[in-house]
């Protein structure tokens, strides 16, 4: 069980769902730290010119995921068009970075990684979206 | 002329209407920060156990704008789609923020602010969306 | 193995110590996740107006962690005196929100596993140190 | 007068030096808003690999600001010693980014305007420590 989900089970509003939703927020705050890591990578690489678009987009994807896993962890009564809102900016922002970093995933293993851990992502973000409604 | 306004013009790739762009990026970053005080008026209130909705449409939208005009910032090449993504989820969460803001403005003078600011910045996001185009 | 873990062995520049550095972040951001998750709860408790300082100081070392991840766990040449600097900080603040969570520890859950996560967090942030220098 | 003081005058706890305090939050938003744009437009610039410290120590020192603007904004009773560390943190991350900057602002005006901002910034946070006592 991650923390998430033991924080979920003691919250004072029933959580329901409380093992997907703490493994969507786990996937939003890998995915976050992935693409931060990325951009850093990226930056380091002698080819950095090649990467410009690579490095925004993963930085990009990094605060979007942030957002979202700090808005969809927060139990108190919010307003379900924001949150559904914000999780399709995350899909979108989410799928972007990975077909950049798809397009370098051959020559740099941190691309690759990311592109996947993007992927997974996006896909937490559409059970999410079932979460929500 | 604004920080950024100043920032902007002296950003290698060519920035059409940093006037309108720097202005944007104002009201976002205002936005952002407005919400956070609100939310800890409204924690400080005798009455906070009926302003928790409000607490958290603050907190989300304090979230929102920040990544926001981190995202409208960057000049390097994006992805359009992300972009136009955020900033719709971004006009969702200061109307809603606004709209809750707005049931306690008589109330409370920081939420009527407040829901000025949100909803100037929900204007403000309207016109980005067509920067982006 | 974790994500951070792996994108650190693939940077182009020679992370050493790349298993500690990323239990060390894994550390930070599971701290930060869980003082989110606790102000929320907090939030929601009935007696919410005797929780201001926990969720003012969940709030603050959520911040802090989320800050010292993001800055520890870049790998291009920065300062170390601004990392040690914002190391000590972190320290601060999880001490400060273990402690306080520790007096609502034992009728609030989500407060004891929040107060466990910030002393551990503490803790990696000692180990940090060490690595920074 | 800023948003910042109209929100701290009609917070329910009295702030004492709500001008004073509200110049400093002023400063450290823009130090972080203009710390991201100096990034973005070193890693636009042809000889970006020269400014992978800079974009790194923009970085670092745009999320210690945006930390330390959320935490001293604040009323809600907090701890002292979590702010002023914080504070002290920022002011380190502030002057190493301008003595980065300023390496680079003879050719490279954004760098030369950054670099102003951070030497503002850290005066803010050194006022700053006088108020939190």
């Amino acid at each position: 069980m991650t923390h998430a989900q033991a924080m979920l089970d003691t919250h004072p509003r029933q959580v329901s769902n409380s093992s997907d939703l703490s493994e969507i927020l786990h996937d939003l705050e890998e995915c976050s730290a992935t693409c931060r890591l990325c951009a850093d990578a990226c930056l380091a690489e002698d080819m950095v010119a090649d990467l410009r678009r690579c490095i925004r987009l993963n930085l990009d994807c990094a605060a979007v995921c942030a957002a979202t896993a700090e808005i969809l962890g927060r139990q108190n009564e919010g307003d379900p068009r924001v949150t559904q809102s914000v999780v399709e900016a995350c899909i979108t922002a989410c799928e972007a970075c990975a077909e950049e970093c798809e397009r370098h995933a051959e020559m740099h293993e941190h691309c690759r990684i990311c592109a996947e851990t993007c992927r997974r992502c996006a896909d937490a973000c559409r059970r999410a979206i079932s979460l929500v409604q």
